[in-house]
This record gives structure tokens, sequence and C-alpha cells, in this order.
């Protein structure tokens, strides 16, 4: 075992290329990659690192599959299929080498996961993070974006929400929970279910939830110049959820609606298109309805109460 | 003035915004930006960081010039056409905002100076970084990449060569050199020069000189198979860069050859095909001829020397 330091940018960058799976086309060796394309490309840019994403008790893979994910993700909210990731780094002088190779083996796992290549990348020193880029095509569909909600649209979510909460609060306290810290730590960026949304015809706005529900449907609101009503009982939770919230006597709402660190997609469409909806075959929670307000409110047991910022 | 943390992030991208000149057609508050494109992509990612890519004397704003011009350079130097540009920013709690703000302007200058906008961006907490990641378009073009030089073909750079390694050192001692500090802060992508290189049809290999012209024409050999002779007197080099070296006793080969931190375009051309290159109206200086060696020698006064892996 040696420090990034010891072994030198250029054998790293050698050992780099071997971990990655070669992407067909690319010259990997030239100043750029050229990657194929074809129409408008959707492009997005995030950091992720040691200090703030990196909760301990997750492995350098699962970081790296993480710092992957967060830029798949924005690409998948869109609509859009991913043609290409890359990872531009900053690691300590002093790291050892495996852990750059694990960080690069969990980013390539992920674009491998969502059917892309990583095209490119950059290995500098710095306090440990990863610089992903994650570009798409659209193939002739127009984007999904925040902006075309309208008052009667139906609101629902792909997946569970509050796992990834869940999760990080079960590493915390030593609480043995493998779905939830399976949702923290490896991420499913949505690229399939972000595709048969978009070629349904049926949505009318989208985005993911990496800053939590409250945060994603006040965006939406504000984009769209709508309001949400937002029932709490509709909302799809795992009981491991509810489990590790009583168990820490912590308010289960922070951990749904506030918390975010996951990475499914909220999503709008009309109702007069729902059979288009479940024509696509993907698996979806109605979780409540447009409204001609301005905010997102969240209904349970009878009370209305305006969704705040999140807490993430 | 008020630190990063004090301001806060939504008022900090808010306030980027207002900075960035608006790109056409994409919704700056969606997951990704959709940017216009045809055909394939190229596409690169490269950080420059404060302790490593900023000495003193470089202004904040040079800085986020230099952070989007090293991007650019790469897309350049493939022939073609910026797109799109991207900067994920790791920045010091404590650090002011008016720097952020200075930093963000530069990096839209030179997007601007490149005919092209900054598409995309994040802003997390880091030890002073910038990573940028460039897109371009080929426009039906083959890349210009490093492998296709053959022997008997003429070597050839745009621009000057060690000034900015000149610049490096007149800065950090004090002497006035306007040009070659200018080369060092305020570097040009060649853009332009890159984009005729590429429609003459002549070039059968290019890259930048990041890293200095001994390591591009390594790299050129390496990926084409060939070696090359290059001529020290045939170099162009200002008076400035031999003033600067003289005044501190260096040697200006270091400088000229093995420096880097510059980004002029080294190109190889068929003889054949000089006509269209003259045509396509750049400016270039012809330096030497691809061999059927293996290696880039530097030829002086009699003198044949390998040149060495650059000191950058």
């Amino acid at each position: 075992m040696a420090s990034l330091k010891e072994v030198g940018e250029r054998t790293l960058v050698d050992n780099i290329r071997k971990i990655l799976r070669p992407a067909k086309g690319i010259g990997p060796r030239d100043d750029a990659a050229v990657v194929p394309s074809e129409g408008d490309v959707v492009v997005s840019t995030d950091t992720v690192s040691f200090k703030r994403h990196k909760p301990e008790g997750m492995t350098y893979e699962q970081f790296g599959w993480m710092a992957a994910a967060v830029n798949l993700s924005d690409i998948a909210s869109m609509g859009a299929r991913p043609i290409g990731i890359l990872a531009a780094m900053g690691m300590p002088e002093d790291l050892d080498e495996d852990i750059l190779y694990d960080i690069v083996s969990g980013f390539d796992q992920c674009a491998e996961f969502c059917n892309t290549f990583v095209v490119g990348g950059d290995t500098k020193v710095g306090d440990g993070y990863v610089s992903g880029t994650a570009l798409g095509n659209l193939e002739g569909r127009k984007p999904l974006t925040r902006s075309g909600a309208v008052p009667g649209d139906i609101i629902a979510v792909t997946g569970n929400l509050g796992s990834a909460a869940a999760g990080y609060y079960a590493l915390k306290n030593g609480i043995e929970a493998d779905e939830s810290i399976f949702a923290l730590c490896i991420p499913v960026p949505r690229v399939k279910e972000g595709l048969k949304l978009s070629m349904s015809g049926a949505v009318t706005s989208c985005m993911d939830l990496s800053d939590g529900l409250a945060e994603a449907a006040r965006a939406i609101c504000s984009e769209s110049h709508v309001g949400m009503d937002i029932q709490m009982e509709f909302l799809p939770v795992t009981p491991e959820v509810d489990d590790i919230a009583s168990r820490l006597n912590m308010d289960r709402r922070e951990l749904i609606l506030y918390w975010g660190g996951e990475y499914e997609l909220l999503f709008t469409f009309s109702k007069e298109k729902i059979a288009e909806l479940y024509k696509a075959g993907l698996a979806f929670s109605i979780i409540g309805m447009v409204t001609n307000d301005r905010d997102p409110y969240i209904l349970e047991e009878g009370a209305r109460e305006v969704m705040r910022h999140g807490s993430y």
C-alpha cells in the first residue's frame, strides 16, 4: 500500500484506466473525450466530499457510487438518457492509493448500472471530493422541468421516502437497518423511471429529491406558480423508517419530508393521462394534487401546514 | 462584506446567477441544463486550486478566467467549437463573498471570450478549487487527436513559448514583465485557432501545451509512434522571456520546454497541405519535423538531445 504522493500521477492515471470499463469509440489519451451524441445535451455538475457526504460506516466504494449517482439522478429527472459521466477528484496526498481505486470503481459501477461510461476525469491534490459531471440526450423529447405543473395535476413519487435519512441515523447510532443504510449509501438514480416518465408524454413537471420532498415540492410550486396538497398518509414509507424514528424518538416527518439525500423522482401529471403513465410500466405512489395555491401543504389528520425549507 | 457562510447558499446562488450572462434556451433552475448541440460531444474536465494554481499577484478574477481557460483549451485542441462550460466550486466558508463573485465573473468572461456560456455549476464548502467541465461540438469534422502524426510531417505551434513560466518567476521575484505575467494569469484558449486547424483538413495531430512543450511532444510521439526533431532556434520566444531568464540566472530551456501552464497548440501537418494551412489564416511558427524515431529531440548548435518529462 502506498500513498497517492508515493505512487505518482502518471501511474495513478494508468491504474485508474485499468479499473474503468473502456468507453466505446473514445480515445482515452487525448485532451478531451468524444462522446457519441444526438441532438441537445443535458448536463449537470455536483460535488460530494468526504467531510459532508461520507458518514462513518459508508465505504469508499459506496462514496464513489454516490458521487456518480447524484449527477446521474439530475439527468434522470430531466427525462434524458445518460451518455457519459466525468469525475474531477481532489484527494489528500497521503491517501492510500487503494482508496482512490475503490472510489473510482464505485463511480464506474454506478455508471454501468445506468448503462453509461466514465468518459473523462482529473485527479488533483485536494481535501477529498469528487466533482462529477453527467451528460445525457433527450432523443428528441422535451425535457422534464420544474415549471409545467398545473392545478388539478396529480402528484406522485417513485420508490420510498425517508429511507436515506433513517439510514444515516441508523449508521450513526449503530442500529441494524440494512434497507435504509443501503438507500443512504447506494442511492439508485432513477434513470429508467425518468425515461419512462418522459416517454409517457403524461408528465407536466419532475425533479429529484436530493434535497428532500419539501424542498422539491417548494421548487416545483415556485417554478410552476402553483400550490400542492400532499397527503401525509399517502407517502410511501418503509416500516424500517418508522421503527428507526420511534427508537431514536425522532419526528418521522423530519426524516420523510425535510431531510433529503435520496434520489427518488417527484413528478406531476395530467389526470386525463393516467392511463399512459400506467402503460409506461413504472412503479409510483400518488401522494397528492396540484392546487392553485402558492405553496406546498402537508395534510395530516385534518391539519394543513405549509411545508417549510428542508433541513438537509 | 460577508463570508460565504454568513450569506448562505440560496443567496449566493441567486447572486451568481446575476453575474453570469444568461445562456439562451436554458432553464437555469432545473436539475440540469439543456445545451443546444448537434452530433458528437467533446468533453473534458480539469480542476484548478488556490494552492496550486494561484500564485501571489494573480487576482481572483484571473483565477476564475484560468479555471475556464484550461478546460476550453482542451476543447480547442480537439478542433471543436465550445457549446458550454460548467463550474463545480469548493470554497472555504470564511471566504469573502466578493471573492466568489470575482471568480465567477472571470470564469464567465473567459466563456464569453470563447463565444460560449456557463451552463451549470455547483458551490460547496471546500479548500478553494474550481472543477470545470467544458463541452464542444465537432460539427461533423473528425477530432484532432494526438495519434495521427507521420514521419515527414511538419511540427508547428501557435503563439509564443515560455511566457507563462517567465511570468510566474517575474511575479515571484517582483520583476515588471506585463506581457509574461499576462500570459500566466489570463491564458488564451486557442479556440479560433483550433477551429481553423480542424477546418483546414491539413492537421495530422494536435494537443495543447498545458504541461509544456516537451510533455506535449512526448505525448504525440508516444500516441503516434513517431519521433520529432525540434529546432531550438525556431521556437517562438519573446525577448521578455530571455530577459527574465538571464536576470534570474535561469536556464531558458527550462522555461521554454519543460515548464507548462501555457495554452498554445502544438500540431503536425502534412507538408503537401501547407497551402491549406496558410489559407486558413492563422498565425503559427514551424518548429521542426516528425521523424521515424520514438522520442522527441531538441536540436541546438549541433547537439541533439531527447526531451525529458516536464517539470511543471
